[in-house]
């Protein structure tokens, strides 16, 4: 007979859903719950409902938002003639912080890989074309992570880019390559974006 | 203008709260819920609630149930002359996997530490009193972790006991020293209760 308290396992099944969580600390996270208070877990509950509810990709740049736009689409002192690439919303934070990039964003939401059998069309690549059409930007910045899959997303827009007379850059290689974007200190990522190179 | 989604740096903080949880595993985590289904959110808040509702210590031994006692209370076939004393309800899930222990448990909820205010009417000692008192216990094991604090309480609990005529011992030192009986693996805590040494 080993134990079976559902409830706690079923909460512990919650918390092994998310991201890089393994089923060890889902379980550890699962008693730490039990040791909130009754407001706290009455709060924790709501929470994920409001950020569900609330939260939402920009329209303009796929940037996560729970206003109408996102904060950096919204910043009119933003230069909209820049435009920023990046797999995910991840990236924009990292990016944010460094405060080096007064540009705006284009958020991907993944990159081409056919093995995974992610092709151009499964990721917001027409609509950066759309956007680079429609509105007037001189440059953009693609910064993909230096994956293989990064790699081969950038060389694929690039070339898309290239050919409606837009200048594309891609981030120095200053990011250590093999790793992510959201891994990489401020200051390796502020170097990245003063030696970036014509694409 | 640094990024502010309220709705999202409010269900970070509430994994923050959770226990060996930091600042960038809780963002990451919070990042983690939106990118469910809104099923699952619901699921999910819905299962902290449940298990915050259902879930409460055995009467008896202070180990988590969501029946009236716990599975292990309510098992006939344990021998209630061997009470194991742990100090928190993750010590008895270790124990559990080693499969070795047929007796029952008492959950001190926590180990005295005058450093840290934790005296001896803080932990459910005195219902170990009661329950050794009022029953036939021939062995009291007592498994508190191998630290400082753990075997203060150890030691405490040993001379209350013995004045009460019932034999007292403590897991052997197969445990490494320092660490937490949830990180023990099973052949070592096995080990440590063949090779328990009288106090």
């Amino acid at each position: 007979m080993t134990e079976t308290i559902e409830s706690l396992q079923h909460l512990a099944e919650q918390f092994g859903r998310l991201q890089g969580v393994g089923k060890k600390s889902a379980m550890r996270m699962a008693f730490s719950v039990l040791e909130l208070d009754e407001n706290e877990a009455i709060e924790f509950a709501r929470a994920i409902l409001e950020a569900k509810e609330k939260i939402h990709p920009c329209p303009i740049c796929g940037n996560l938002t729970d206003e109408e736009l996102c904060y950096v689409c919204q910043d009119e002192n933003r230069d909209r003639r820049v435009i920023c690439v990046v797999e995910d919303v991840k990236a924009v934070r990292s990016i944010e912080k460094v405060r080096e990039f007064r540009g705006v964003y284009h958020v991907l939401g993944g990159v081409i890989s056919p093995v995974n059998g992610m092709t151009p069309d499964r990721i917001r690549f027409s609509e950066l074309l759309e956007r680079v059409k429609e509105s007037e930007v001189e440059e953009v910045i693609i910064a993909t992570n230096p994956t293989p899959d990064g790699e081969v997303t950038a060389m694929y827009i690039s070339k898309a880019l290239r050919a409606m007379n837009v200048k594309v850059t891609r981030l120095a290689y200053g990011i250590p390559v093999g790793t992510d974007l959201e891994y990489t200190d401020e200051v390796t990522l502020g170097r990245a974006f003063e030696g970036r190179r014509d694409l």
